[in-house]
Order: C-alpha cells, then sequence, then structure tokens
C-alpha cells in the first residue's frame, strides 16, 4: 500500500505570497528525487488547469532555474479563485478530476494554498475515496492572513509581518519629519483575521511604529477612533494609525462597507469605493482635526515583496511542501502539513506535524484577546513574542542589476 | 580669506529620502574633522530651527549612532516646507537668520533639498553678503523626484527608482497570477517630471513590468488611455499601467484635478481626493472594459524604502554632503554640489563639482523626450541606460531582530 507509484500533481491557489512559490519547489524537488513518483507534474492555475488539463512537466526544467522559485514571489504556476460545486449536487467537475487523474495515473495530488484550498483538498480527497481511486492528496499551507486553524502559523505570514513591521518603521520615519502636524493612516489586509495588522505593533515595539493598531477582532467603534486621533494629534501634532482592512462595528458591519450601504453613518464614506477604507477614514479625521491627514492602502505590496521576505518563512515554507511529499509517499491521505511551534533552548524552532484537512477548512485562526491591548488600539508583547521569530533572517536571493532575478520557468505542457 | 573658523549649520529642507541623513552624515562627519569648523549644529527642521534658535550639538552625538545615518530614512534633524519671505520686501527673517548666525558664530551653513531649499539658500547667501557677514553657503541636492538641473541626477533618486522598479516587478508577479483578467493601475510621485514614473519602465525592460508607462513630459489623453488599456486587455487579460501623479492633458490640466474642477469631463474622478489618480483612473478603467481593476499608489513608501536603497545612492549622497563641507572650507560659497557623470573603462563613475545655485533654483530638469517612446506609453533604453547605474548596489545595513537599526541621536541643544 505504502508503494504506491505514479504522477504527481502540485497546484497553487488563492492569493499569492512571498514564499507560495518556496513550498512548491519544496513539493516538485522532493517529488523529483522520489522513487514512487514517476512524473511531476504543475497545475496551470491550480485546480482550474487539472479541470481544463493544462498541466505542466516539472521534470523537463532546469534544476537551477526551479531552485529561484525559493525568492520569486507571487504562484509561478498560476493561482485560481475557482471554488468546486458540492459534489452531493453536482459531481461532474470531480468525476473530469477523475479522468485526468486516470489519464496521467496521477497518484499524488498536492493542494498550496489557505481555507478555500484545504476545502478544495478535503472534498476532492474524499471523492476519490468514494470512487475506489487510489490518490493521495495533502494540503500544504499558505496564507498572509495567517488565520490557517490547527497550525501555530503559516507559511507566507512571515514575510509579509516583515514587510508590513518595516515599511511601518520607515513610514513613521517618514510621516513625522515635519514642523507641521501630520495624521497616517495606513491599511493593511486581513479581511477576517488581525494578524497583519497586528504586525504592524512590531515597529511600535521597535520604537518607530504606529500611535494606534486596530484589529477586526475588536469592535471598531468610529467615534473613539476620532477621539484618540484628536487627542493624540493635540498632544503630540503626529499620528500615525494602522487598521486592518477587515475592522467591524458593533453589530458586525465592515467600517469599509459604511459607503456602500449608504446608510449615511458617515457622508466621506460615500465614494469609498474609489479609494478604499484609509482614504475614507482619512478624509472622517481630516473634517474632525483639520489636520493634513494621508491615507496609505499597503495593497499588493505586503504579500508579493519578496525582496525583503523572511528566511525563516522561505525555509519553512520549503520544508512544508516537502513534508507534503514525504507525508504521501509514506501513505498519508486527507491531511494538511501544520506547523508546531518548539523551544529549544530557550530558541524558536518548529516541526511539522499533519492535521485532517477538514480541522484546517472549516475554522478560522483569530488572534487571541488577551493579545490586544485593553484600549483595543494595540498589541501586547505576547503577540510581539509570537510573531518575532517567524520574520527572522535575510534571504540570500540572486539579483541581476540589483534587481530580482525570478525563476523563469518553461512551462511545458504534457499530453498524456 | 580661506581660513575662515567657525561654527556651521546643517539643516535638512523639503520631502525626506531614503538617503538625505546620508548625505547629512557626510557633511556632519567632515565637519567634525574640519580644523576650520569649530562646531557643528544641525538645525531642527531646517529654517524654521535657524528661525527658532532649535539647534542640536553634532558633536555631543556618539559616533557610532551617527554612522546609523547612512542607512536611516527621512530626514533624522527634521525637514520643513517653510518658504522664506522675499527679502526685497521684508528682511524680517533674514535678519534673524543673521542674528543666529553671529550668536554662534555661524560661518558656514549646509542646506540639504530640492529647488525650495537652493532659492533658499541662494537668499541666505546674497543677504549675508550684502550685510557684510562672512559666512560660506553651499547647497546640496536631494529629491527623489530627480529635477533638479545642474546635476546629472540628485542623490534619492536612486533609492527611489530601486524601489519602484523592485515593487513593480513583484506587483507585476502578483497581479498577472490569476486565470481571470485584472487591470492595475500604479500610482508614482513625481509632480513635475516623470524620473519615478519611468523608473517602472526599468522593471518592464527586466520582463517583469508594466505594459503601459505614462509621464508627465508627455500630455495625457484619456481615451488614448482607455483604448490602451482596454486594447492590451481584450489581447492578453492582464494590463499593468503605471502613472505619474503630474500627468496633465494637452491644456495643462492635472488630470488630479479633474474632479476637483468639477469640470465633469469624468463622473468618477468627482471624489478623487479620497483615493489619489490611480484609484480615480482604476474606476474609469473598470466602467469601460468590465474588468476587476485595482488602484495602487506607492505614497510615501517610495520615498522613504531605506531597506531597499541603492548602495550607490548612499555613496553618492554622503560624498555630495562631504563636498559641501570641503568645498566651503576652501572658500566657496553661494553654490551647490553637482553630479556630472563620467565613463572610466565603460563603467559608470561619478564626481562632484559645484554650480551657482541660482542655476538650480530655478529651472527643473525633465526627461527628454527623445527617452519616452512614441506612444507616449513607456520609457526607451535610453532612459534605462540612464537609470540603471543608479541603483545599484546592495546596502550592508543594520539590523535588530531582522529589523532596520536606524539611528537614535541625543539631539543636544546649544544655548548661545
Amino acid at each position: 500500500m505504502n508503494n504506491l507509484k505514479g504522477t504527481c500533481i502540485i497546484g497553487q491557489s488563492g492569493g499569492p505570497t512571498a514564499v507560495i512559490n518556496a513550498s512548491a519547489y519544496g513539493a516538485i524537488k522532493t517529488a523529483l528525487e522520489s522513487p514512487n513518483i514517476t512524473r511531476v507534474l504543475g497545475a496551470a492555475h491550480g485546480i482550474v488547469g487539472v479541470l481544463n488539463d493544462i498541466l505542466y512537466d516539472m521534470g523537463e526544467e532546469d534544476p537551477e532555474e526551479l531552485a529561484l522559485l525559493l525568492n520569486t514571489p507571487s504562484s509561478e504556476l498560476g493561482s485560481c479563485r475557482y471554488k468546486l460545486k458540492d459534489p452531493e449536487q453536482n459531481d461532474s467537475e470531480y468525476r473530469k478530476i477523475l479522468e485526468i487523474f486516470q489519464k496521467y495515473d496521477v497518484r499524488y495530488f498536492f493542494y498550496n494554498g489557505g481555507n478555500d484550498s484545504m476545502d478544495t483538498c478535503s472534498k476532492i480527497s474524499r471523492f476519490m475515496s468514494k470512487s475506489g481511486y487510489d490518490c493521495r492528496v495533502i494540503g500544504i499551507p499558505k496564507t498572509i492572513d495567517n488565520d490557517l486553524a490547527g497550525t501555530d502559523h503559516c507559511p507566507g505570514f512571515g514575510s509579509a509581518a516583515k514587510y508590513i513591521a518595516t515599511s511601518l518603521m520607515e513610514i513613521y520615519k517618514d510621516s513625522t519629519v515635519y514642523d507641521i502636524g501630520t495624521i497616517t493612516i495606513v491599511e493593511t489586509m486581513g479581511r477576517h483575521a488581525g494578524w497583519l495588522a497586528g504586525s504592524a505593533g512590531i515597529a511600535a515595539a521597535f520604537g518607530s511604529g504606529p500611535d494606534l493598531v486596530y484589529l477586526p477582532e475588536v469592535s471598531f467603534n468610529l467615534d473613539t477612533f476620532l477621539l484618540d486621533c484628536e487627542r493624540l494629534y493635540r498632544q503630540n501634532g503626529k499620528v500615525l494609525a494602522v487598521v486592518s482592512e477587515g475592522i467591524k462595528d458593533k453589530d458586525g458591519v465592515f467600517i469599509s462597507e459604511y459607503g456602500a450601504k449608504k446608510n449615511n453613518r458617515v457622508d466621506s464614506f460615500g465614494h469609498m469605493q474609489l479609494g478604499g477604507l484609509a482614504a475614507a477614514l482619512a478624509e472622517v479625521v481630516k473634517e474632525r482635526t483639520g489636520a493634513k491627514v494621508r491615507g496609505i492602502e499597503l495593497s499588493l505590496l505586503q504579500r508579493c515583496a519578496a525582496h525583503i521576505a523572511s528566511q525563516t518563512d522561505i525555509t519553512e515554507a520549503f520544508e512544508a511542501g516537502k513534508a507534503a511529499v514525504e507525508a504521501a509517499v509514506s501513505g498519508q491521505t486527507g491531511k494538511m502539513v501544520a506547523f508546531k511551534r518548539e523551544d529549544i533552548d530557550g530558541k524558536y524552532a518548529f516541526r511539522t506535524i499533519l492535521i485532517p484537512l477538514e480541522d484546517a477548512a472549516n475554522h478560522e485562526k483569530k488572534v487571541p484577546l488577551e493579545w490586544i491591548n485593553e484600549n483595543g488600539n494595540g498589541v501586547t508583547q505576547a503577540f510581539i513574542d509570537y510573531a518575532l521569530p517567524l520574520i527572522q533572517g535575510e534571504p540570500d536571493k540572486a539579483l541581476c542589476s540589483s534587481l530580482p532575478r525570478f525563476a523563469k520557468l518553461k512551462k511545458i505542457r504534457v499530453s498524456g
């Protein structure tokens, strides 16, 4: 049973990160070296590539180019946001996937993504099992949002956190430079959990960061926010605030939807689709304080900044991909690779474990409330202690004329 | 005459950059080592600190902390946007400056900034000369915009250009990852000249950058822009466009002011103060193409990203500060340090020269039209050849827990 031989497919899904390709490389390299895996295929745009039979032969790639995946951001094989239908209602897509698996003798399927991707993995795994087709399915975690359950943290988060902490340290320096007062509001990603916004708190802990940080775990009160800003502005002449895109009021309404809902809570939110949350909040704060206010949205920059990735994150992402292949070859299926944090002589360490796919698929890991300060506008030392080890280490990345040298894959399509 | 002894003041002015502190360090270090300079003072917030008599004794600083200025972004002494009155109409501020200069026996004044700062320098220099007070005034160039005349390039530009080129390479990877089409519009700084927007063209030259780049030197036609976007979107499914904040239409109206002027050229611009140019253009492109469109404003990030500064830029910024002090001590006054590009055995090199302050103060250096492509939506190889040497080299910067370790100055105030 353990000695299952056949093809493997590796797919990437969901929002890209600075290190999702490091996981792909970990899986591809390990699979290419495994005697049980006869052929290593990459799916173009995740499950969409499987459904459309667009698969690349990773064995045809130059090993040196593949190694450059370690420092190439985004999903080199292409990503997708495609959600498979519920197999109970319509299993035609699953039958199509089975057909492709049979066509290429696919016995190993590795899918790298967040909650939705783990759900996809789980459904495929169960369908294959029900169909009596022997295929081992392992999920590889990925999300800058760090909200996957069952794992201490997710590959992708450490690099995004490092980008955010570093950028906030720099923005603090820049936004407090003038003799006239200024208020700067920075928006991070993180729709459901405040790990990314909280990472801005690392900059504050290092003495050059935001005065105020708002996470979606605590309900956001616009009046309190305005009072916080006004008080600090009168006191210091300068305010730097960070908000998560996912902040909600006590009724659970996203602040970013105040305008869209046309509930006239705040006029300036009326056209906020144009500029996003930071720009809309900046407008309200400007009306209130009369200060020069600037909104900054970190946007895609925070998830693709491979140039300032955490080497810890890169290494762990690689190890997650490698562990997925090793687990499958050893007979595991229906699992996701997860990280367990360890303490070795007072130093951070990690090891990979396996958890049921369903555990990761159906739960969201939020920032513990006790890691957020009493006023709900900052993080505590416990958050810093958790996040700091994950951003450590500078990658020794390939450069060409002082610019990143990304992997260039041939992407040779296979045809049966 | 050359052997003038006395105090020097160093001030920083205008928008900060990643390397303005490297120039300050070049000036401070050289001044501290000069036998003719008896005391080295830093002005808090540029000329405002001189007017308010808030001056810090640089001799009291720890030399190791001062050296960290090489990799500390923004203006560590504080900056200002203060414009001195015209001395012909009201010379009270100049008399105040003279009073402070006399109080501290200031015989050397170094001012680090852009066009306006050189104008300030020039006026102070002439006033001191007219008053018969012997004080040598030298300007040190600084601007990410790279629009100072009389110099091949400006300290600050190389690092901003490197940040923009690198970030655009990463954004390109991220924004083209999905199987569904997307259009991404990125806005750079550069109100009057297109050097920063053009730098995004470096990413394109390296195969991972924008399809379209719009500089303010060429008049911007919204219809042509929409046609460009639509054509590429239909063709490739993905478009990455870069616009300078300073793009103007054929009548010289800033596109960013379309909304403010309420001329109904484009409805979506009505509330663009909320989100800026990229967000407003994104809205128009979305209406036209139906695509998923995202606007990204690089905002402050592009001018304070010391973590990815160009070592060439840092070295040159330091040398500019050093050259200013050396020039003044050797008897020069009323000049700005400038760079002359040299070619040594086919390799880029530079040397510092001196130009009259007025030359820099009253002219703007724009991107030559022949460096912009025929369609006005990209740069030519000549632009790349100009900019590429300026972004070279990775700084060996101090880190603490993988985060930047910025200089911490004591800033001890002097009092007569």
